[in-house]
């Protein structure tokens, strides 16, 4: 999958993925209004606003942008109707090839971690047959468990030829609170991406590895760092634009071949009709300014690589 | 709810709380067959027969074990439908007047962690409805991220009068890579602690905070420890039985009144049918075997914290 990955990036021009977190406030009224009509104020009103909403923003984007990135807290708010929507528009995209990396930042130990890989990456066993619940290509980790905790993710994404994306710098303000702190006079993060080259290094795809790292757009300097202590690993870069990175900020997330990063972003992009720059739009034709602010967001990032 | 878990302990005489963890493996044969009579080989079929399984054995420990602590993740490996019989469990649970640990271990950051927060223990607003989705009563979330990660699960327990239990030190054999480095000469699980005392500290029941902490049974040493750094917050305690924890050991994760600390067993419960010990029940009694191992779990941990 990370050679699809890399290859749909290639393709595309653009090392960019968009962000699908709907909220109730990013939706359009008249979206949200016809849902209540049809299924009154209930999660299944919601859960069908946020797929029409998806639905619309992926049609106006499958062709020039290769990967979306869903935040399954925004659907498991919606409890089971949210989480319905959310393997609709997995299985949506999919159909319309794209890279799907379900921003799920799980983590536990042993067969818990097991449970959670099958259920993202892989197949789970119900008498004689092998079945995918959710079914996305990747899915974010979170590393404090240790090796225990990740190993179960990479066994899984080896034999699914699937990747994980393991948190290591987070775009957050308080982020370093944990991971700057220094150990042996180095930042963890430091020591997490170590980790994450270490448990890469066996599940190599063509160029890049299964096991890939997320680095926060608010933190350029410590993306320069960690470009070259997981030289082989994807970055996945969140917070780009409404977390307040700069395109210009992320040059150094990339390696010389122009490659070895995704830039994401959901707000920028799929609320974009709500900026005044895309104001024009209207909210009727929201996904035609999300497919606007992806190319201007894809013109930014090249600029900044090349 | 953090009252209600110290009473509930309190007139059981019982700190201890059983994890519902279903696996095909631990369910009994004879619960499986049905269910795949009845829905094939599927991942309904799947799911009825975690949902029956943890039926006979909440019906058989309710009224002498305070707390269930379902494994989302053992849900979510069999996708929508298990995530059904995941509420379902929850739903059923409470109606036993059992408290519900969700063991999650969400976190994310800002506007996220806050859609974790409501999905979990909180309320979304849909239209000018505010539907709760799992609706559990505790969850137990992930620090990595920081204070932007935590914030918002304090907030929606301060609202509705819920709890979290934070990780710090996990049972697991490599939780020490990251956990245990040294930081100024003191562990980040320590450092963790710290924090977890902080952010309890505004959201106080009547002797214990609402944000309280996850600390294995396998690492006495530094469950001792981080007793005194966190004496407000309860300690919940993975690990015991199948993962190598004793009773002997937990002494020092008990404060002086007693309390404080309230010991998890999954496997050792509820596949005590499958033990040496407790095979004279047969596989059809599973559920009595589970009571007698629970029983005899509160024996053996009384007999340390008295």
């Amino acid at each position: 999958m990370i050679n699809k990955l890399v290859e749909k990036i290639q393709k595309m021009d653009a090392p960019v993925v968009v962000g699908l977190d709907p909220t109730m406030k990013n939706i359009p009224d008249y979206i949200i209004k016809k849902a209540i009509e049809e299924y009154g104020e209930t999660l299944e009103a919601a859960a069908e606003a946020v797929w029409e909403y998806n639905k619309g923003i992926v049609d106006a984007i499958y062709d020039i942008v290769p990967a979306v990135k869903p935040q399954i807290a925004m659907y498991e708010q919606f409890g089971l109707e949210g989480l319905k929507a959310f393997k609709k528009t997995v299985d949506y995209c999919k159909s319309k090839d794209m890279v799907v990396i379900g921003d799920v930042k799980r983590g536990d130990i042993g067969s818990t971690s097991e449970s959670y890989a099958i259920a993202h990456l892989g197949r789970v066993t119900v008498g004689s047959k092998r079945i995918a619940a959710f079914d996305e290509d990747f899915a974010t980790v979170n590393p404090y468990l240790g090796t225990d905790g990740i190993k179960p993710f990479v066994d899984v994404c080896r034999e699914e030829k699937k990747g994980i994306f393991v948190l290591v710098k987070t775009s957050n303000p308080s982020s370093g609170e944990f991971q700057d702190r220094l150990i042996d006079g180095k930042p963890l993060y430091e020591i997490v991406g170590e980790k994450v080259n270490e448990w890469g290094s066996d599940c190599m795809g063509n160029d890049y590895s299964y096991v890939g790292a997320v680095v926060g757009a608010t933190y350029p300097e410590q993306g320069e760092l960690l470009r070259k202590v997981m030289p082989k690993a994807y970055i996945l870069v969140p917070g780009y634009g409404a977390q307040g990175g700069k395109g210009s900020d992320l040059a150094h997330f990339f390696n010389k071949d122009g490659l070895g990063a995704i830039v994401n972003s959901s707000r920028g992009i799929i609320a974009a009709f709500k900026q005044e720059k895309y104001a024009k739009f209207g909210a009727e034709h929201y996904a035609e300014a999300s497919r606007q602010a992806a190319l201007d967001m894809i013109e930014d990032i090249n600029s900044a690589r090349k």
